[in-house]
């Protein structure tokens, strides 16, 4: 059943497929990130597939800490394989994920921002360690309004007050906030993570297939964006990432140790808070 | 000014009229609750009535467990007298409840599942008594989506991810996790819960019914589902808990003591994450 | 760059303005206040404007308490320069406070009742102190729905059953349950809430304006108001708050010191609770 991917290892137990993210040295998402994702959807669409998807990373500082900012190009191109035309952007595909046939479940050790929480917002349940767990939109501080459904998800989780906080101040929001804000389903104790998240997937893996998608498609029908409004945020982002200010930022993250194991990666909110004024 | 109710009692102070259910052995809502609704729903829509309906159970274990399984054609043919064509479901009688012109408040100790949890969220408000009360919606674990609004309010007030997992998990909620959630307005200390909500409805029938009713009928145009989604709901509802993975889980269920009081009710959601798996 | 108002002072300290209102005795939103008001939003809408605004009051007490009683045709013909034909409410101004390309963050001690909490929800953010703020919407007690606002606002952040209990109980809610419900964005110790708005303030004054804009205008978009829906809610409010009603309470309310420093302002949460009864 499982595909030869280059960054996810997959097991399957019962019902339940474990898909575990490895892209060392930091698990960017990244052009071989982005292909293996569209191989595992294509896989879990599938009838016969598993009716539970539980993503973790084997890092335990990094699930996503957001795009290859050198590779925007060549991982859109990856996510293009996934649609059709329209659909070359990293929005689309996670709005492919959030409608597969099958429950998704993320479970969140480390750092998820940019894409990398936007991968978690298109998951149908979040659970993150409660003392470490990092969620992020750092892109406006960057340069751009984030381009791959945080400005959907969130505004809709979050309301209009705390979306606009979250989004304008680029914050690191630990676990406990996050949950407070609606942005995870729930902060976890680290030593109760794992068994938490396991027994809900086998729970939910021995209950009826049909009940469960057509469940998640009603729940769906009601909140997912509309395609043309993700074409719209990833067509800005696309733009914006590659502007004056965005690029004079980025340098400057560059130089402190951006896409790095080191300080500026495991502590960006802070970093980005400390850049210089742009216009 | 009260009509003769088998299941109901219901008694009038000032602008405030109590409804407490009562239908013996374990509350379930079948044909009789139905058609007392039915008749309280016509009862209050009178324009001299009440200004607040307080509603609750004389069971302390049991608010509404579900619907009676054993006569869904029953309870349903009850539900159509109060509307017409394309009305004979709960969901459609819930949503008539929501739009009655008077404040109404649930009160709830023991446990709402199902269409208990259902006939709370169409009321305007929820106080659970925070040591004693449980809410869930335990029909994906029996093998069909749930009909009779719990789609349409979890996910207004709960947000995707959370409404996913309280739907496709059918687990029990207590009172802490459905206050944090937004599932209740709030856990109150079963101490103090009666005067708080006896407060709390002695003040609101002191205000001004118009003002009442203008105002609520503003929420109600920016919350309530259309009619068209909630007949979806239920006529999905209707047609897979007839269905062969509904049956057989249901005839489990009933082996194991479903709609006796028992630990089956009593734990439901406990009981159904111990059934055997089923496609 | 600021203008001579009688009711703010204004002071900018690099890209963040602080807007602090001053109107004794005790806040009121009159004419002076909204003229002073639509003079700022036509300042901050300028391209070169600050990029943040932070507003305060110098009055521990009172934030805005809320509209002036006395003048609702007065400060409403102010509102109506900020505007065109069909604008004349403070509803279409604070709508229009919610559009301005700059982020708006309100730092609320004492309390913001009425047209004083619709202005902090038509701010981006709302920061209160833990121990010295009080939100409410006492509209319903006195004869009318709220008309500024918080019928939108409300409802989209706190949800359907939690809108309708803070709309209809006309009750005070402290930071604590004001946060929990979503009304505000979180609770500060007070000690700390003038560090804590300065830091978020300068660290959004210097990202990239041009993202900040972008980001804001995406998420108004799906959480603004319609301006139809404003203009109701302002149509209704001014015609119900002249209504017999209405009118009954505020003359008791005036009675009992109502828009003077004094109990009935400082708790008029429970001023409203001991009113007669009124049709």
């Amino acid at each position: 059943m499982t595909a030869p991917y280059k960054t996810i290892s997959v097991s399957l137990d019962g019902n339940v497929l474990s898909a575990t993210f490895h892209a060392p040295p930091i698990n960017l998402i990244g052009p071989d990130v982005v292909r293996d994702l569209v191989g595992l959807l294509g896989e879990v669409s599938q009838p016969e597939s598993a009716r539970v998807v539980v993503f973790d990373s084997v890092d335990p500082d990094f699930f996503f800490p957001h795009v290859d900012l050198t590779k925007v190009s060549e991982y859109t191109a990856e996510a293009a394989r996934a649609g059709g035309p329209g659909d070359a952007s990293l929005g689309m595909l996670f709005r492919k994920l959030s409608e597969v046939p099958a429950v998704t479940i993320a479970k969140l050790r480390g750092r998820a921002r940019g894409a990398g929480s936007e991968f978690l917002l298109a998951c149908d349940m979040r659970f993150a360690s409660r003392e470490n767990a990092v969620v992020g939109q750092p892109e406006v501080g960057i340069g751009t309004p984030p381009g791959a459904g945080a400005i959907q998800h969130l505004t809709r989780l979050l309301g209009r007050g705390r979306a606009l906080e979250a989004v304008l101040t680029s914050a690191d929001f630990d676990a406990e906030l996050a949950e407070r804000y609606g942005w995870i389903n729930r902060a976890v104790p680290d030593a109760e993570l794992d068994a938490f998240v396991a027994g809900l997937a086998a729970r939910i893996g021995n209950f009826p297939r049909h009940a469960l998608i057509a469940a998640k498609a009603a729940i769906n029908a009601l909140t997912l964006p509309t395609s043309a409004d993700v074409r719209a945020d990833a067509a800005l982002f696309q733009q914006l990432v590659r502007g004056p200010a965005a690029q004079q930022r980025l340098a400057e993250l560059f130089e402190l140790g951006l896409q790095t194991r080191g300080s500026t990666e495991l502590d960006l909110g802070e970093a980005l808070g400390g850049l210089k004024a742009v216009d």
